[in-house]
């Protein structure tokens, strides 16, 4: 990068937050997917809308590849500058700029963490739903742009479902407003939602106004242990097919109930091939009823044991330690590959079968856990990335899974995004007709490919996993 | 349109599906949008996905406009052929394909009648919200296209919050599939929330995937009778903000319940000023609850008389009533102008009294009702086209509730989509950037331009107002 843009960054953003140091560049190469790292040119911390704009009509003019990022904790490679050029890091960014109690949105920078987000809002008795695995650290801009799922999908969506408006800066330097406060809003194409999951990919999202929800007033916890794994699956889509929507359906087998409670030990039995975590909320009736209900459904279908937390706090335990699930199995072997293929709930029992045998063809170890309740698995395999041959086995295995899920009508990535991990996969979902017009979407927006080079469209048709080592960290647990 | 092309259009669809008789074109000249009016030079109705395509494509290799449409039920001029060329008709592609209990999702080609879907889908204890005025006799097709709204978006959203998946016809003859049954999908853009409310302009949706949820146990309704609407309009605010989220909260001002009275005959009291009609839906004891609290904020806000529907069919009278509100209004004068301006929720007070400031500035007779949970005011005026002055100063009137619903944070069109009709005013709310992208994604599915031309794009810089003729007719009601 020439002397003369460097110092156009610098008087954008200022001195301090202009960053080219090779230890500062270090720290923005990589993000929560490990085994994908580059180094860029440069980082930027702007500070307001129109420092994003500046920063922005500069890397057109010149065309430097732009990534966005805020605390990078996507599983996708989605914020690796796998180009070089510039690192736009938007946590500056994170004023809660409103809550708005009589139209229930709140409006707020990208660089606002998750989790304050939440506590913000609940304060007040407001409920802002999604809530990934990385909450306490990712920020908005990074759930909006990756539309991150999470456990209450189940009931209540994903990202994309709260997003109302959105301001964002364009490759070209100008500033776009799309959507607001209006509950019903046809005004031309919904770009709002087009942002949304679009990865950084076409604009910088600087502002974003979220749907609020009132708070429910109570909630509860119930497990359910089964000797059959397939038990399990078939309770969840009865539980549905029975007309009860429950907050979260979690999942997690014996291999994964083992590593969990090594880790948190909080009384797994572990002789059993499977756990269902179930949470319910609302009013406290409906509550009570619904776990009634379920706890019922779980029997019937075979539950050993049923089991309903007697305290808000053992509720809490339990769906903490499914939230660990991800940093327990990370310490059991040097590298995690962590998948996220999903299914139509209904295909769910089918899937973690398919999983399983075709972890057994490979002689690979795969452990499984996720959002039953969405069809969204999360096969993980405990490997290690020095084994190339062992790695081999373990890609063959993932693109097998991959393909088994498009065969039940799921899809590659149900809450990750695509980024750099699934980009050769993405044509198994969406087919070439389906590439191409993204290819032309992305253009429209960003005629000289500039903004996030590299993700969501493979370069070559080479198939990759994530793969994410040891290293990783637990705090990048994200599912 | 030269006779190669005819040929080859009846060679797709078949003899008795190619119409160019002169009466056949007149009847899909026009649609619930009079004063907009164009001759198709044909019209075919094919019956499957591949003469979709094909139709598509002589289209696009011949560069001829063509209009899709189902009913024509829209209240924008969506389906005008302005520029002539092709109107494919997808009435024929009306099988409703799949009700499937596990996943809760419904699929049907797009010219299945909503209320027809309605039916199907809650037989089965399955609940689709999305209920537009003209439900009994709009097509879902047309539904995603407009992303229809209707009375129960303030708990349930509009056609958007439902649509899972699409199979869509591109204008280069390509079908392409975008989402499906997957709770979670981030597998690339959001074609298929692109797609809802694009009116057509950018593909033909030739099957629908919908999300269903289960049909709520109880509902009940009420009423509550105001001497201000101010008062009104801060029920409405008050009952949101004390976190009780009913399924409908319509308002209805004097003119429209004396009109309504004269038409429907339920008593109605006609000295009042206006009316909420609200309707709660869940279990049976949540919806006593929510409506016993309602019932009190409504007096403690002003309400002079609030009554609680004793029975189910005294609930459904009222809400026949509130549907009533514009055939009822379209009796009253030769020419019917009706718009769907709307704002925030919180600041429906300031926009109601505006539309009356207004109206009285230009002297002009406008009634409000509409959804006013979703601040989608329907400002309604009875007019005489022949009356060019009047006309005019009607026209004046609204371009200024315009202004005003976007000084309030609001948008030009909550639910009936651009059109013709609203693309002069498409930049009030997009902005010249907005406005600038939107055409570019045009131009990404579309470089030909023949996918509804003259729609949502400003050709001229004209304002124009929804102009609607007595001649409509009460089944076109679409509010």
């Amino acid at each position: 990068m020439d002397k003369e843009v460097k110092s156009q960054l610098r008087g954008i953003v200022g001195e301090n937050w202009f960053l080219d140091s090779k230890n500062e560049l270090y720290t923005y190469s990589y993000d929560a997917t490990p085994l994908y790292q580059a180094m860029p040119d440069a980082v930027v911390l702007p500070s307001s809308v129109e420092e994003v704009a500046a920063v922005l009509k500069v890397a057109n003019e010149y065309k430097i590849p732009i990534t966005s990022r805020g605390s990078g904790s996507n599983l996708c490679g989605g914020t690796v500058p796998v180009d070089g050029g510039i690192v736009l890091v938007t946590t500056r960014l994170n004023q809660l700029k409103e809550i708005d109690q009589e139209n229930l949105t709140a409006t707020f920078g990208p660089g606002l963490i998750t989790a304050d987000l939440h506590k913000a809002v609940e304060a007040q008795g407001l409920f802002y739903p999604p809530d990934p695995g990385s909450m306490r650290i990712s920020t908005m801009g990074g759930n909006v742009a990756e539309c991150a799922g999470g456990m209450r999908g189940l009931k209540y969506g994903v990202t994309k479902d709260y997003i109302m408006g959105l301001q964002a800066a364009l490759p070209n330097g100008e500033v776009l407003r799309v959507g607001g406060k209006n509950a019903k809003d046809v005004a031309g194409y919904d770009i709002t939602k087009l942002l949304v999951g679009s990865e950084g990919t076409l604009a910088v999202v600087t502002e974003i106004t979220a749907k609020l929800l009132p708070l429910p007033s109570a909630k509860q916890t119930l497990v359910a242990y089964y000797n059959d794994l397939t038990d399990a699956a078939r309770t969840v889509q009865r539980v549905i097919a029975q007309k009860i929507i429950p907050a979260t359906m979690e999942f997690l087998d014996q291999a994964t109930m083992v590593v969990v409670e090594d880790f948190a030990k909080i009384g797994l039995p572990l002789d059993m091939q499977g756990m269902l975590i179930i949470e319910q909320d609302g009013t406290p009736l409906q509550v009570e009823s619904d776990v009634e209900r379920i706890a019922q459904i779980c029997r019937a279908e075979g539950a050993v044991e049923v089991r309903t937390a007697q305290t808000a706090e053992e509720g809490a335990t339990l769906m903490a330690a499914r939230r660990a699930a991800l940093s327990a199995l990370a310490r059991m072997k040097p590298t995690t590959i962590l998948e996220d293929a999903t299914v139509p709930r209904a295909r769910l029992a089918e899937m973690v079968e398919q999983v399983n045998v075709i972890a057994k063809k490979h002689s690979v170890h795969i452990c499984t856990f996720g959002h039953a309740g969405d069809g969204n698995l999360h096969p993980t395999c405990m490997t290690d990335e020095r084994d190339q041959e062992e790695i081999h086995r373990v890609e063959q295995a993932f693109e097998e899974i991959f393909h088994a899920a498009i065969k039940l009508g799921g899809t590659i990535t149900g809450e990750h995004g695509v980024g750099m991990a699934k980009a050769g996969y993405l044509e198994l979902k969406v087919g070439q007709n389906g590439i191409e017009i993204m290819k032309r979407i992305k253009e429209a927006f960003d005629p000289n490919g500039i903004m996030n080079p590299g993700k969501i469209f493979a370069k070559s048709s080479r198939r990759r996993v994530v793969v994410s080592s040891h290293a990783c960290g637990h705090e990048h647990s994200h599912n």
